[in-house]
């Protein structure tokens, strides 16, 4: 089955991470006002996502983990490891290069790319790369998720080469507005742009919060 | 003017960074069109969240790019330097603390904070001081934004001890929900849960993009 909203994949990956935390704390069974009141929502949204999947609890003693984590790993593609490229060996891509948060969830930088000659280091535990090698790493090793993380005045060509060779989905840090293509689906976070809108409402002294809308 | 709507907002950082682009390029005026192609939206768009803050262009010339910037900047309260400290020197913190982006957009990270003893280094170029210490460096240096980049389990605590003493909006790191407090404005940034939702799209094959509704 295939789900096309973004917000329900979300909450999907938001209620992993709360269930391997309870795992964590030695829970083998969860209602879903549990899981609603961790992931800020209502305990019928948790039961009607949940059952677009197939997945159904039980009335007296909830969901068992162990076979929720399975079934959500399943959905979200987590049940074999994510091989995922790098573009950009900078401050933010050397962050993410040590960054311990990916394996966790199953996913594994695999080589980062880079133009900087001074930056290359194929002995490194991940390997920095030339970014001319980009294309043919890509076809390779059948990639097909990238992290762009170049600057902003070269992120629409590396972007397009990783399209052409294949990749399929991006998560871009650049502070540009990518000219998408249909074959790829693109995610943004916005550093900068997140700290501005903090630093606005607080400066506007928000009384109420914002909306989303 | 306070708008509270965070989409508008988000416009306006974007505009800000396009003009200055733009103006690199040897621009000093710009018409709206120009700026919704760049940002992806329709330029009554742009004419329209310019006119909100009283800013308007002029048919035939457009927007004089230079009292652009410094309307936008002062609405974004960019017009001085807005001191933020960072929670958590982990691999992410660290990142954050080398990242060079926010300094260009006026954001200085001026302190972190961390419980491990082997990572306080008082004499780097940004002090990593003991997290004890966070309380009185909030109150005595007037701080309000924070960047919280500490591990989940201890996030909700190291965020309670912001808000108590003063902090009034957050970059969140931290792959859980904050319980959140009217005093203090929150956004998330979720790296694991952004890539996820990539991998998740790229392998059900999604012929149409996603809907964020």
């Amino acid at each position: 089955m295939l789900i096309k909203n973004r917000k329900v994949i979300s909450r999907l990956s938001k209620y992993k991470n709360a269930l391997q935390r309870f795992q964590v704390l030695g829970f083998t069974k969860i209602f879903s006002e549990y899981l609603a009141e961790v992931i800020d929502c209502t305990s019928s949204q948790v039961r009607k996502d949940f059952s677009m999947f197939g997945i159904t609890g039980n009335k007296r003693g909830g969901y068992i983990i162990e076979e929720l984590l399975e079934k959500l790993n399943n959905i979200l593609g987590k049940s074999v490891i994510q091989k995922v490229i790098l573009a950009g060996a900078g401050n933010l891509g050397k962050a993410l290069l040590n960054y311990k948060g990916f394996e966790s969830d199953g996913i594994k930088i695999v080589a980062c790319f880079d133009i900087d000659p001074s930056k290359i280091s194929s002995n490194s535990a991940i390997p920095i790369l030339p970014m001319s090698e980009i294309e043919s790493y890509i076809k390779v090793n059948a990639i097909d998720i990238a992290i762009l993380a170049v600057p902003d005045i070269v992120a629409q060509e590396v972007f397009n080469t990783m399209v052409r060779c294949g990749i399929k989905g991006v998560l871009n840090f650049a502070p540009i507005q990518l000219r998408a293509n249909a074959a790829c689906y693109v995610n943004n976070i916005n550093l900068e742009m997140e700290l501005e809108n903090i630093i606005y409402f607080v400066h506007a002294h928000a009384a109420t919060p914002p909306t989303d809308s």
